[in-house]
């Protein structure tokens, strides 16, 4: 149990929010890769702070270099080092959230676990800016799955009570998807967009914040990768998504639906199209036995609304051992779906990597 | 990516459906340890099929022999390996099944992934039979979690449309959760249970299945087990619980439900009580930046109908390369949703069992 | 740490000397492969006590059965089990050994470990008799590394003060090493066998027993497998030797020697050979930077004299905390250097195929 | 198999000699340390080139930074990475050398397992300057080992020819050993230093170099440490040792010697001393069955003499694919004993200390 994921191609991740750096080594990188830094700096992009009204005015430099696994830009078999300098974090007084531990957050389990030398600045490793880096490995990832035609989009799929439209399996085509990636908000239809903006503003006037659903999906999955027992895909990628802070659930294909269905309506029958085995549905998801079939796998992940609000909220004095106010200071962002988005598709990549390669191995 | 799960209390999990034995491996059971087989027993019976209507009609014989590991009962420090032997399961005939996958079933999937050299008897190693291995090995976690006084509880919480009542943080009691472990057919209300029973009952007089949602409820939790990144409780819980076959969700806490609720409303606050720290509400679920907070875990696992159903369905030849019928002789479930509880509870020990020994080291 | 070995060729073993069943479980076989009985029968019958005077008088019966993980004797993909059950072994009372720990054998540390829970009869896990099931997955081991044109060879190179004959370089071909595979006592020189087995002889008629070295050569290994750190190849290929009970050091090619030279006579300068690149000595033993160089691979292991003799020794009481005599019973190998070499032969094969398919990922 | 080791107190290592930065990533290190800081710099400054004749003139500046982990010098329950930036190092032309392998370095395997995308540059990953994160980690581990009463010592027991004095059990105590830390050259007799100081410098005269053998002992180790199968103490600290450059040896307690012996005089007899239970020689090495027994854990490593010497040698050209001479330009260590026995007393901590973590769990 650790700070590492993978096994083909293992990450571990390192820092704080504070910290002099944060970063991430990559191993199982094989070498004469040209690292696309384009598509790393296109994801850290995506994932960035402070770019518009629906995210956090905080502004981050997310400035990244690769110290060690590259000669000129080209893999060489070593390890890869990528590195995110942290700047100007230093001077702030953390001291009373190190006392008051801020609702749902981690600070209170956090200060059990490591029996109060946890750091406390900027919620210490606990903080989303930790996705940072693993947004730079999963852009290695996401361009080595691209290289073998494999790839991840994600969309919002509703923010509060606004909700995108439902895909019907046939539209379920890369043309469709990749307006996605340029998108700062992707969404497929434009008033649904609005529609969860508003929401997002609203609760930001209110001094609140609001949760959604992302939806992700992976297209041209080679088929039978995955394990019954215990590596099953649903298994990697739930293990990999819920790393993401502020997750609350997971569900692949007909997900919850699937409890209230019968067989008759739920089985996915096979039939040969154009000599390719296809299902006519997909409530499997595209993962049956915890292996992928070759349909799109589909799965939804809840983000549970920011937890810094502005609103004063009860908490207690850990020191005096009573029940005090907590008025959290600083902006935050109002929801954080959009940039949870692009680190569940990053850790998603991660995953689903570590199992084709283990495939091809 | 492997049939092991654990570290600190590993299993490795052996045995396709009708081999000549099944099994498991643990690794890091202390010696000492009193063998709790009357616990492997309860277990066993609670997870057997051919007890009642609502489940298959088919009679295992889950006779457990434990090989190694153990001097007259009581543990030596040795691997402890447990087999349970496959009677008469030789004859069938299965060649059928090897051309005609069945739908939402493992077997396409699987004769890609081994080149159509997978054991199709019975579902090979894809088989819920699978599950009676991890049920002796999680029984035994369930009772060295016991002996820390930490607790598994889990119910139906529905069937199809039939739901039992919602549970307040207040009556989260252990008091209230015991009955649990005594009934075929776990639920809090018994007018709840006979609605569940009829969907059941109704979807197999159809030839059908039907899915449903199991709850389960972590107790006396010790406070700080579980890492920000990548093993959160809630990614090590998952990873475990979406290895019992037919998952398609799992949620902690609020759930789905928290992406579409503010901050406001979501966030847990603190307050001391009797000089305990706790929560008001329990929207994390006992977990908070992948940390148990101390207030009890709950989550949700959606289970889908069974995939076996009699009625006759599509799917292909795969060596005419033609679409076909098929019709699934012999009897099934027409709701796992009963055993899987068991499975999801066993397995949830073994993850909860492994992390606690490593916040132990 | 753990009863397991291996990640992509991973095997757990377990039992002990007397329990009801020892036996090894091995993930990451692929389907479809063609189980060589014949090879584990024949390196079983290689490692069995009892075949003539330079080992114990006890009998095993080393039948094994392989209860998972194929169907007819074609692997299916499912994790293979393998079991030797043991026969008869329960009569004998090891309370004394409990006692009175037996120099140079794991009793006392095994005590203090397990705090007196250890499995006493036969040396418990730590019996030698535990290398038959590692023998069972070597043999498998071995035959898929054939497959690849990989070869493993291991003659006595020394017992006590009588040696082998060096091998020069250019001798080091298969024809040579082929005829070692059908030696109880594989040497290259008869008159060399007859001193050993003389040597051994001697130490059985004083109630005593004998060291010895055997040496390991690994033909046609491909180049550039393993790692500089931590998987050197040494570093694995030592890990697992390290495991055969009774080893007391390891050296690769020129080994201590070269604590002895210059650089200018221990570096093994390149030459083209018919397009291939070779070395013209081989100090480097086939591994440079923990990396295959492409020239055969040659270890020799140190196996210390057999810790059970029929003298009498000093050793404690544990219960009455005083020095006590010990006159161990039963009848011993003289030598265990034959039968270690078979398990080392044997553990080698997993380590290499396990650092082949990690190439081949 | 990766650049990682441990599992209780894990560390990723990463860089190349001539990367913008090397460093290492530490996991499972508990919050509430305080880093000492003079330790590793003390420990850095004894691995450090260029200090006097007897290593090589390059002169590198160790200054590490700690990036992570902590908060002003206390761990804060975060992985710890720790940086060596890689200064002034890009200038050279190695293009030679990617065409001419250099005799007994790991160029030409390298060249084949990176498809020649390798980093040539001070021989990239597989430098002994690698060694110089490990020393940083191992530090730490030192240290914790330290709060733990366990010490690990090593001395120069042999250069060429010339070897330092035999040790009796009975002189193996911590006073004697204490004066080693503080020595560039540690041996006990200050005639067999000189001794060997002469062999080093006339090979360096001679434009050669030569080998030689470093004893390293373990006190204080806790009695039960260790695994039978796979992770004996001999397999995990042999494994962690040959991942140091130049490697050729390693035996424990009795050694290669033990091969000569008679079980009647190399068995270790036990008795009591003060209660303590105790073996009067230790011909096991401190380790019996892959446990420690309590008794000084004691191995010895043989080091090949430096590769890079200054005498003219026969090579290939890879492009031209014919035999060529090579001239090795530069200064080299004409010994590499003395920062070896650095190397490997820290990576042994590291080896020490996660198996101590182990048995703490």
């Amino acid at each position: 149990m650790s700070y590492s994921f993978g096994k083909n191609f293992k990450v571990t991740l390192f820092g704080q929010s504070h910290s002099e750096e944060i970063g991430i080594v990559i191993e199982g990188i094989s070498a004469g890769y040209k690292i696309n830094k384009d598509l790393i700096r296109k994801n850290l992009e995506r994932r960035r702070p402070g770019k518009n009204k629906f995210s956090t005015a905080r502004k981050e430099d997310d400035d990244f270099k690769i110290v060690s696994g590259e000669v000129e830009g080209i893999t060489c078999g070593a390890p890869l080092c990528a590195l995110i300098e942290n700047k100007d974090q230093r001077s702030k007084d953390y001291d009373y959230l190190k006392d008051r531990p801020r609702p749902s957050h981690a600070d209170y389990p956090a200060y059990v676990k490591f029996k109060g030398f946890n750091d406390i600045r900027g919620g210490g490793q606990f903080s989303g800016r930790m996705t940072a880096p693993i947004v730079i490995a999963g852009s290695i990832a996401e361009d080595l799955l691209l290289n073998r035609g494999i790839k991840i989009y994600s969309r919002i799929k509703s923010i509060g009570q606004a909700s995108d439209i439902e895909l019907d399996l046939k539209e379920i085509k890369e043309e469709k998807f990749s307006i996605l990636k340029n998108e700062d908000f992707p969404v497929f239809e434009d008033s649904a967009r609005e529609k969860m903006q508003e929401e997002i503003l609203r609760a930001k006037e209110d001094g609140d914040s609001i949760g959604g659903i992302v939806e992700t999906f992976i297209l041209n999955m080679p088929k039978g990768i995955g394990e019954p027992f215990f590596d099953s895909l649903e298994s990697v990628i739930s293990h990999a998504v819920f790393s993401v802070p502020g997750i609350r659930g997971i569900e692949f294909g007909s997900g919850f639906e699937a409890a209230k269905m019968h067989g008759s309506s739920h089985n996915d029958e096979y039939y040969y199209e154009n000599g390719e085995v296809k299902t006519r549905i997909n409530n499997h998801g595209g993962i049956i036995g915890g292996l992928s079939s070759g349909m799109p796998i589909i799965f939804r992940t809840a983000v549970k609304p920011t937890s810094s609000i502005a609103k004063t909220q009860n908490t207690i004095s850990l020191k005096d051992k009573k029940n005090v106010n907590l008025k959290i200071i600083g902006r935050h962002d109002p929801s954080i779906v959009p940039r949870a988005l692009v680190a569940i598709e990053m850790i998603t990549a991660l995953a689903i990597l570590d199992l084709v390669m283990e495939g091809e191995g």
